[in-house]
Parts: C-alpha cells; structure tokens; sequence
C-alpha cells in the first residue's frame, strides 16, 4: 500500500491508497514551529503501523509549507520539509514540477522544483479522466484554478506565475482576512459604503460559519480572537462568536449593528470569493473553450455558485469520492500516482 | 501637573503636562491579554512617582482599546479600561465624546459615550489654535482624517460613521497587513499585474523600513514573522528581513524576485495609502473649503505627499511640538484639555 502526503503551512494531509484508506487533515501551523512538523509525521506514522495501514511501501509527497515565514528562503523550506519526512519514513519519493517521483537526493540538488507542488498532483490525477476541464480546489487558505487542455496541465508551474494568471487565488474558505476580500462593504438601510478594518477580526470561516455553511466541526483553525478564548475554544466557534467577529470588520459590535448587518457582511463575503472565482474562470473557458469544472475541497459551494453563474457544467469531487478524500485531494492524487508508478 | 493616557488596543501612550514632561508609548496589545493594561499602568504610575513627575493631580484618559476582540462588546472594553485606570490611579477623568471630562462612575452609566476618543481630545485642543484645517494623524495602525471648521469638529463620533465618511481609514504605517492594501501588484519588467497573498507576510512598517523612512528603531511593532525571531527579535527587524517579507507577499522568496522588485511592491504600498488619503482629503477640502492641513503621528511623512499632491498647505506638529509629542498626540492633547479644565 502507498500513502501520500500533502505538507502545507497550516495543515499537513494524509491519505492512503487502499480502499477505505486512512484519511486525515492535522492542524499544524508550521509558520509558528516549524519542528511541529516532526511530531505531526511521527503521530502519522504510528496510524499507518495500526491494524488496515499495516505495511506503507513508500509515501509520496508533495508541498505548500515551504513557503512559511518560518524559512528564509523556500530553498530552506523544501529541505527541511525533505529532511523530516526522510527522518520519519523509510521509502520517501518527493513529486516535482514535472510530475515525476524523486528520491530526497534529487531534492538536495534542486529544492526549488519540489515547491509549491500539490495542486499539481491533484490536476495531473485528474487530467487523466478529464482532458478538458478547470480543475478547480478550494481550501481552507487558497483557491487553485487549473486549465487542463487535451490532458495537458496549462497552468504555470510557480506560484507567482499562477498568481499572475489568476491560476492561484490566495484566499480559501476559512482562514483569509476579510480585509483582504473587502475594502468597503455596504451597510445598513441606506447600503452605504463603508470602509473595513484592516486587522485580523474575522475570517472567510467566520462568513460561512454565519451563513451555514460552515458547522462547529468544519471551523478547522483557530479563530482570529483565540486569545480570548484560551481553555473554551469551541465556544470560539460558536455562530455568535462568528457573529461578534463580522462586527468588528466595521469597528462594531454586535449591539450595535446587529445581526440582519453581520449577516450582509458575510454575504458580502462570499460575493467577493464568488466574483474573483468567476472572473479566473471566464477567462480560462474563453481562452481554452473549456466547458467542464471538476471541484476538489472544502470550498466547492463557491465553485458550484461560480459555476452556475458561468453556465458551466459542474462536476464536484466530493460527490465522486466523499467528502473526506475531496477535502484532501492533492495527498490522495499523490497516492494513486505513486502507486500508478511502482505497483 | 497633570498626565493624559491613551488607551490603545496595542500601545499604550502616556504625556505629562509640564514642560519637558514626561512622554512614552508603551507596546501593550489588549488583544493578546487584556490583563497587560494593569502591569503597564503600574509601571506608568511608578515613573510618574519619580522626580519631575511627582504630583500628579489628575489622569485624563481617552481610548480606542476597547474594540479589541479580547471584550466581546465596546461596553465590556470600556468598563474594562475604566475599572483598570480607577484601580491604579486615584484621581482620573474620563475624556467622553462631547469633550467633557467625567467621572468613573459616569463611565458606568453610558459607556459607549468614552468609546474611541483619542481622536476627539487631538481635534478639541487643536481646533482652538486651528480654526479651518483638515487634522491628520496617521500611527502605526491607524489614520484619521478630522474636518475641524470654523473651529467645529465636524466628524461623525463614532468609528462605523467615521469609516462611513472617509474621517477614519484603517491603515497606519506600521501595522497594516500589505494584502490589506494592495489586491495586486505590478511586479516584473513588464509590469505585469500580480495578486496578493492574503496572509499576514508582511507590513507597513516592513515597506516603510525598505523605503528608509523607518530605522530598526522605528519599527515599534511585532514583525509578522516574529515567531522565527524568538530571541533575536533585533534581526527580525533589519532591512533584509523586512525585504523577504515583501517578497512573501507575491509568494516568491528573495531569492526569486530581487531587492529591486521589492522595492518596487514597497513602492506601491506608499502610493495605495497616499491614494487612500489623497481620496479623503480631497472630498473635505471641497466640501468645507479648507486649505490646510495639521498632521500629527509617525506617518506623517504620507501625508505630506497627500498634501503636495492636492496643493494644500502642510503644518506637522512633529515641527511644532517635537517628534515625540507628535508621536502620543492624543495623550498630551487630553494631559492639555485637562490641565485648562481642572487648573
């Protein structure tokens, strides 16, 4: 059996090839320690001993982490991501930008094309099955927007290439700063405008925990006021704290602008995160006459909003796969790559 | 003699009246844990104890601390600060948004009344010396844009009706998250448009350290990558520090982009909030026909440009009053008010 793992700077991903695989998303902000890496591995490492996991013959990997401010550099990056994965498991092969599997000496040589490679492995999967579509990921952080052309991945293969063509949205669907989706939002009867705050008061959870989409369960970070609720974090997660949260995007509270407002904020919110999407796919379905999304992650309903907006067809990983795998695609494409490889 | 405290959510700032008096801005972020304010103060009441500043008869306090998301209402914030300064000092009054000086126990009964008010007590006492000027202070967080007209103040008193009307913009020179002002960047030789990162990579006072208008000194905040500067916090703060971090924010490392394309982000982050003021101050000089401009606080090197850009004559109270009293204006505008009311 093969395992894949998806090392990002706010979440490390797990999944295993084996029908009804391990599956696993571990809160590990590597921005804050980047030695928490090990023991996140370690933990992992001792689930893959137990019982159905029994028997990993490599683990593939791929990555986002490199790019945490806890580096210098993303060369640092990539090789200490490299250097704790090759400590804890035996058989490491780590994924480059050409979509070839490497052993970490290859790493040594050139650190730079194992960064930022995890969408690449969900879209290369994919491409696979579907040779005209957008592959589209939303998670918690950023959104991946890839054009995949005759079964040929159009997309650029650093991450200021795609942010450049809309192909990497750094906003996800719970942890952005809503100041960073919206300047000024419309508020109270008349609609006035009204500029935001610029400090870390609510996040993209904190909109979809409000308007439902989002349940206790799904708010997986921590909320931007978790100071406050050290020893009681759930209750940091409740909609009302959600709601405390929205209101000070407008230096307020919630006496004062109460919950009809806070609720427009959120659907504000997702405008913003609809609109940006749209305006990436439009010119992707123009440009490549692509007429099909494929959405991976635990932001489809944006997708499946832009989707409808663009009259595109839409096709959502989670109804194919479940939820669970949907949510960690890149460390299960990652899997079935490598296993597609060496079995 | 008297001394004026404002009660910020991340600094702390204190002034005495006398000449020569005693002036200092104490880092003190609420908004980790509350319970700091009662240490700073101690701290404060002790230096206040010693030589030229023995006898103290009075404490004026304004704030803006308590919309930190450690209260989970401005009222809770209010009392909060109110409780901690009654509990350290003996005699203090709180500054309220008619320009009145109260009680305590005043606060009780209408908390909202003393809600950010630092503002207020800078344009009260400057709108006696300065009968038609638009009063600027821009610090590490924040910028107010303040109308004072035939001696009348004529922004709204609130933060959302100041938000409303370009009277606050909630950016500063230090603080400011960069994704927060910039959605793109011209980036590369062509000057091609590039999004931004929405994470916390880099700051305002990392463009400003960049650009030379601040020294390691100067950056008197937490670098967003402080976590991987724990016990060397001084290097956090130098220029090459500051110039990854602005690389972050196009996703790409030093390495990757050069200290010229950094530069050239940092560039774009003075000219968004010089646009920003720019906007602001335009619509009141044509609305109240005013033709100067008072500017207090550490970024007033960004309104000087605004007011070069809409011809308008610039007074700095830095010029004036000296660098530091500039820099904790609030504080000695309230110590000032004070001082005409009680002595």
């Amino acid at each position: 059996m093969f395992a894949g793992i998806d090392v990002g700077g706010a979440n490390t991903k797990v999944a295993t090839s084996a029908t009804d695989g391990f599956i696993d998303t571990i809160y590990a902000p590597l921005w804050k320690n980047k030695a928490i890496l090990y023991d996140v591995l370690l933990e992992v490492k001792q689930k893959f001993e137990i019982g159905a996991q029994a028997g990993i013959e490599a683990v593939g990997v791929v990555m986002t982490g490199e790019l945490c401010d806890c580096f210098t550099t993303k060369r640092e990056g990539v090789l200490h991501i490299k250097k704790t994965l090759s400590r804890v498991f035996k058989n490491v092969k780590f994924f480059d930008i050409d979509c070839a599997f490497r052993d970490g000496s290859e790493v040594d040589k050139d650190p730079l094309s194992f960064a930022s490679t995890n969408w690449l492995a969900s879209a290369k999967l994919l491409s696979e099955q579907y040779k005209d579509a957008i592959f589209i990921d939303i998670g918690s952080t950023t959104t991946d927007v890839i054009p995949i052309v005759r079964g040929e991945i159009k997309a650029k293969r650093t991450d200021l290439g795609r942010l450049k063509f809309g192909e990497l949205i750094y906003s996800g669907v719970l942890r952005t700063n809503l100041a960073t989706l919206l300047k000024k939002v419309e508020i109270g009867e008349k609609g006035e405008n009204c500029r935001t705050s610029s400090e870390l008061f609510a996040i993209t959870a904190d909109a979809y925990r409000v308007l439902g989409y989002l349940n206790k369960d799904d708010y997986r970070c921590e909320s931007p006021d978790s100071h406050a609720f050290a020893g009681r974090e759930n209750e940091g997660k409740s909609r009302i704290s959600a709601m405390r949260r929205l209101a000070r995007v407008v230096c307020c509270d919630l006496e004062e602008i109460g919950e009809d407002s806070v609720v427009s904020i959120a659907e504000q919110v997702k405008e913003a995160q609809v609109a940006e999407l749209v305006a990436s796919m439009k010119s992707m379905k123009q440009k490549y006459e692509l007429k099909m999304v494929v959405s991976a992650g635990i932001g489809d309903f944006i997708v499946k909003e832009a989707a409808d907006l663009l009259n595109i067809e839409f096709l959502s990983l989670s109804s194919r796969y479940g939820k669970e795998i949907s949510a960690v695609f890149p460390a299960y494409a990652v899997t079935k790559l490598l296993e597609q490889t060496f079995s």
